[in-house]
């Protein structure tokens, strides 16, 4: 893997490294963001960024360093998207397309060339954690909105490769939701059968993933009822999975409700790797 | 004044409320963002950011708000220019016009019209505290590059208004930079015998501040020789002001290290009005 430093900063004496470097699975170069704390790492952090968003937005608003750093947590930041092709539709919508590659391996034309999200996470970022020496250390998946149901899916299908899973207002049923109606029926096509191995709450009752669940959910978030439902994942949950679901009051859907529970998450996912 | 909320979130128990008002100074409609702590006010720190932000930088990306809530400190952020307008040039370079207001008062075309941010900032901005009934509360002061040029200028002409200063990465000494030399000859013309009523390294001789004074200044800052030059100030600086000028290995411009000092920054405040 050629990995190619496109900037660097400092952060809470640790390091801030935004990379580059082609993608076998995506076919373009892609972007990531990497904090490595001052000490000794103890865990790896694998987030997923939401609607929108690229490798930044968590690195740059979360306020996440600080804890990190302190306490041996590296964050690995990929983009939510291909970028740098122009395909048909693309970048019409904040949906779907650029900035919206809901972590599918799409099978549909346009899209099945570069969209293969799943496999560029779940294949390519280990090896990329192998390339930076940080492959003994125990890695877990967090993400926010598309990227908390990217963080679910990938979690729930992947138990040897993910210990820990959370999530911030995650959509968990994205086959009978908009967001994940529109972006499945263009990447995965109609046969909603396709859909299933990339929805939590339907994957969450096979799933041999017994490691514990963190969601927080803000109770004002404007997509709560129409988009996320986090009651579906939590109703269809075998007993072998043990999901802790907080409804948090007065919190939205932005980096400030994230900001205001990271910590928690940074520590839920420490505990669950020295339990 | 006519208040307008833009948006609000919530935030480590507290508000982060975007206002809009029109401004009788620059004559436009401006914005700014306020955090409020849950628990009862015992600081005001006013924030000026740098060249390219706005009113969102500081709030998104410093990481203030949890130590904030905790200790009743009230952040709040204006914008760094008028927006709106469409003045010759206004929107042609980031370091001048849009973006780049330099707290100053304008007094030459096409910028005195609107350009008018040092009494926006110390007149408007006061009474907007008022306002919120925050006028009983120490009001303190802090700011990054343009902003912390802009923090100190500000701070030093005001020692009525404001009880301690800090800085980021300040500009000090505008009249001998590029930046400063730039901005000052558009806004207030050639004669540089007026840019000395806004150049930190100048005022602090004659200023009857004397609270202390905090400055942070990453190693790595590529600016730090061409624009900043804080040992300026220091040197400049009579007995009766105290500055610390700290000097951070390996930090650079960026949001990563006012994050990484901003409690710092936030705890100077706090003690400084309990003295």
């Amino acid at each position: 893997m050629n990995l190619e430093i496109v900037s660097q900063s400092f952060a809470f004496g640790g390091d801030v490294l935004k990379y580059q470097h082609q993608s076998s699975y995506t076919k373009t170069p892609m972007n990531l963001s990497i904090f490595l704390p001052s000490g000794r790492p103890q865990i790896v952090l694998l987030w997923l960024s939401g609607l929108t968003c690229t490798e930044d937005n968590f690195m740059t608003k979360a306020g996440a360093q600080s804890f990190a750093s302190d306490n041996g947590i590296v964050l690995i930041c990929p983009d939510t998207s291909p970028r740098g092709t122009d395909l048909p539709g693309e970048h019409d919508s904040w949906d779907l397309g650029s900035g919206a590659g809901f972590y599918v391996d799409a099978t549909e034309e346009p899209w099945k060339k570069h969209y293969q999200m799943y496999s560029y996470i779940t294949t390519e970022i280990p090896e990329l954690i192998k390339e930076l020496h940080l492959d003994h250390v125990p890695l877990s998946i967090s993400g926010h909105s598309m990227g908390g149901h990217g963080a679910l899916v990938l979690g729930l299908k992947n138990p040897q490769l993910f210990k820990s899973i959370s999530a911030f207002a995650p959509i968990v049923n994205p086959s009978a939701v908009p967001w994940g109606q529109k972006a499945f029926k263009a990447y995965l096509g109609s046969d909603q059968a396709t859909w299933q191995d990339y929805d939590a709450s339907l994957l969450v009752e096979k799933s041999e993933y017994r490691g514990p669940i963190l969601i927080d959910q803000g109770t004002k978030d404007d997509f709560l009822e129409t988009q996320l439902q986090p009651h579906e994942l939590e109703k269809n949950c075998p007993n072998g999975i043990s999901v802790e679901l907080r409804h948090q009051e007065n919190y939205d859907h932005s980096y400030y409700f994230i900001s205001s529970f990271i910590e928690d998450h940074l520590k839920f996912h420490l505990e669950s790797m020295n339990r």
